[in-house]
């Protein structure tokens, strides 16, 4: 298996984590070969050229599918643009891995999740980066092997440094708002962990710090109280204003014992002791919280493809995200609770 | 000042805080002396005699307020009584502190808040004992210097043991439930934090390990999302199925940081690394947890009286949370926000 | 037993840790009554009279003895001054607790362990407060229960902040230099925990901050890598130039696993997450880091007399712990390993 | 640069630490090309072969030299082949990167010395891995931003689980014993952190839990007390006893604060709160305390190679961490201060 050809991809986007995507796909992935890159933006084609000896280069993503001989995909385009690339290249007979969100309302997750049924010999990957972290995947695992008994709440928090909020301000309407951009993490969280479907969600949160965010129909920081099908339920929030760094973490309740994970988001492993007191400097973003994450999605993507298994996460995962995330701006935005 | 005469003290009930409170003034409050017990049982009186060598014992309030040479009483009785028998020693004359809740209900609280003003030059004292205790006392002063910056979100849970939980379900018809019995500590600290009232609640919550809760009307896990006046937050939860400790902690978030207290309830300053982890003990329950804020309360109260000064915490506190309390508990009962 | 006649102790020395001890003598020791106080500065005399009401005032440690009736002195007196004190104490029939050192050679040491030997039947206590701190009680008490295992090796330090060092330059001469003065309760702990005597002491150090140490032949860091009868070891360390706060801690391995206490110094159970990490305040002086201890170790000092129980410290504990000290000064100052 | 021809390595042992510098090498390292690989064991070529598809397979080392296209050599062999090996690549025009020790005595290190000083356009890299461990880096970083001030002290320690120490038993004659193993990395540390070389050393230790060390004349548990050349100094410790995981920390105390890396081996960011109180799974060994730090040494040889740079780390250091645990082996044995 392990000596079988390697997996063509073709990149598409190659922004900041779409560099990050190529450069693990480039020379960290066993098994997969980064066959092809695609940018409308000339100066990224340069960068994957020059820095990662990709030759193989295209400004348009219908004819890389067209003339590249490639065995899968990987979209880190704008949201927008996910469903519709993600459609095109499953219909190819290509495997397709894309970031999240898997489309920027239901009606587009819909048809990404039929298009992958239709071709369910063809591996589809959300990018839900934060089951692939070796700490979420660890308590994963403690709770499969029951350390904290039946799993009944989760509490699940996105936190982004307040230095970013002036450029998230003019990101709201191309990202549909802190809800769908920032949560959907949190509940494809919830839901993998509690292993139930969100049925009713109420949202609060406020423009505390940015008042931009009002203008813009949104919040810096926002909590979401989530009921699940079995009477499970979730708190889900999300901040724009933290000071400390990215502060992403998570707990889970369970019948006999609770996890948490992330609780102080620190950098390393190294504490400082001076005038400031005991203190830890922290991650400053996603991308160093989870790099690692980020390396072993890809490597798990490469692994299901030559394997011929089906990933832990599905289309469906993607669909319900958004769904909920929808749920709760609409729960937001008209002061009430909201059900699924 | 500091040798004024003492403050003649009479304590009323002598369960297990009782006996706390009692032990207390008897030998920690500078200022302070147990004049007086009073209960109902004999073998609580019996004691009060032998361990602190009071001799002035009565098994009935009335008679104690007849006949003892008192400038206050102390209540640590059950909560039914907590309202009729504050009213009482205010209206002769006695400076009062009760445990909460001030009263079983809001109409009791008001008619407390009442008694207290027309009596306004005595001191009445509810013990919201968290106020007093170190590390909730520094971090509201690191509020008042500004170190966070505006508070806009207070995150509070109080979470008991779960070997409590069957004598916790006995006791609920007396308590009012989770959200009265558990919670009236976390909402007069996000009332006190964020210095606003609130205005919504809308609860969620369920008997996951538990279920004779469910048979009560009540809950083992629940969670709270409030709305306050100025659009500002609170998170309040309550569990009773913990299993490493009494984990009453508290998060207030503010424009310029966040403060968190008591995150790891641990016991003391011990780590052991052996084959279970690298790990810490926790606090077993309230007692151990709060027993400096008890004992801060009790020299505060006495404090006041010696000082001619009104308490930080006022009968109108006592009210409110009630009030909340039950809004919570309706929210809860009913599915739905509840306004205020 | 409880309801027996108080213990009437008179305090000698009021400077600022006697002031501590007279509080707490005064308004937090069931059993103890201060009765008297003595002190060559007639302000802290004023301040006894007026803060603890205490009318029985003396300035001359020969006129209380002879004058006074009391059935206990608590010495809090400059350390050359402890071992003459408390003969004559211990040689009147009194009960007596000192402040460590119990002297300031290993000749007074003796002294004061023959005065106490034969007056048998009193109680003597050395002050070493940190086995009465709880987080160190509930540490010995783990051991006890064989936790760890057989221990064999602590490693312990004592830590002040940068800000003091000026002052304890002055000390140096009085105080016998850093061994001497920071580190006996370190070797206190060390033979406690390991039950073992030290034999061989090998040192070093330096003024790596404040040169002015080396000018009174003394250091500002130093570092004592100790070995026990039975081949146990200890690593005993002191500095003078914290920054965060003062930071005593001490680790214990045994041979199932490792006890650590007090690792973090932090001041309380708040954390702040700003600008500056991840942060705890920590405890400033060994005043604030063991509040708890000298409250302890008085009510055990009452405790022992009235029930007429030996202290778990003894006097030969405080000739020990002196004796060692002198040797890890010589170790450090003759650039060799010394043997007891 | 990045697009010039990539360094074709040669890998020579395939242990369990050969295994893992060769994936990293074949699927990790951008601009190396894992080119072929040698062991006496049948058995590990069939790995290399089916695992990473490494075909150029060699059962000799001369073979291999004489007969592979290679730029460099990467020899994770026994310790006591490293000098030699080492000596024959860098006179036949290779780079070389060692794992440590870098020879079995000193003489063996300073041939080495020589060898990469006569072919000092070479790469010559010995793997103190710590070094390239992101904590121990950013530590580095902060020390040279004078976050701390001036260090003046380290205390370092390397701790292994005790389910290894039978297997360590019969290691100790090839190993060296105790502090060569387990403290070279400590010494280089030391010596990285405080830019100062060692003079002295006073080491300790006992067989406390396993006494087959004993009969080797080595130990389960040391500490050594070293003194530097500037006055400055170290406490390095080792056991082969820990029951929580492996436990690798170092603490640099400065003038004006201190550094503490890996206080707490967490495995992860997890943390489970459950019957045995609040608790983290600690790294179980080596490999998983420093896969980072295995895989940044070989991207940071390569780059090297790429750019022609000398490595932070010489073989200088090489020789003076064996130098030095040479030493602390004498004075272990001698029970005596060691000059060096």
């Amino acid at each position: 298996m392990k000596s079988a050809a390697p997996v063509k991809i073709g990149i598409v986007g190659l922004g900041r984590l779409g560099k990050r995507h190529a450069a693990n796909l480039r020379y960290q992935v066993p098994g997969g070969q980064l066959a092809a890159a695609c940018s409308i933006a000339p100066e990224e084609l340069s960068w994957a050229e020059e820095e990662l000896g990709i030759t193989e280069l295209y400004s348009d993503y219908d004819e890389m599918l067209n003339k590249a001989d490639l065995d899968a995909v990987f979209l880190v385009t704008s949201s927008a643009m996910h469903a519709a690339q993600a459609i095109k290249a499953l219909d190819r007979g290509l495997h397709v891995f894309t970031e999240k969100p898997m489309g920027v309302n239901v009606d587009e997750c819909r048809q990404v999740e039929q298009a992958a049924a239709r071709n369910g010999e063809k591996v589809f990957f959300v990018g839900f980066v934060r089951r692939y972290d070796p700490s979420y995947a660890y308590a994963k695992k403690l709770i499969e092997e029951e350390v904290i008994g039946e799993p009944f709440m989760v509490r699940s928090q996105t936190v982004d440094l307040d230095e970013y909020a002036d450029f998230q301000v003019e990101f709201v309407p191309a990202s549909g708002g802190i809800f769908l951009d920032m949560n959907v993490h949190d509940i494809d969280l919830a839901r993998w962990f509690l292993g139930s479907e969100v049925k009713t969600v109420y949202a609060r949160g406020g423009s505390y710090v940015h008042k931009a965010f009002e203008d813009v129909n949104d919040a810096d920081n926002t909590v979401v109280l989530a009921g699940f099908e079995d009477g499970k339920m979730a708190v889900i929030s999300a901040s724009r204003t933290a000071f400390h760094g990215h502060d992403t973490h998570t707990e889970i309740s369970g019948s006999r014992g609770i996890l948490k994970i992330g609780m102080t988001p620190a950098k390393n492993r190294v504490e400082v002791f001076d005038a400031y007191g005991a203190r830890q400097d922290c991650v400053k973003d996603f991308f160093e919280r989870f790099s690692e994450g980020f390396l072993n999605e890809a490597r798990e993507f490469v692994n299901c493809i030559r394997e011929g298994r089906k990933p832990g996460v599905s289309a469906n995962d993607g669909t319900k995200a958004t769904e909920v995330g929808f749920a709760m701006t609409d729960s937001f935005r008209q002061g009430k609770e909201i059900s699924i």
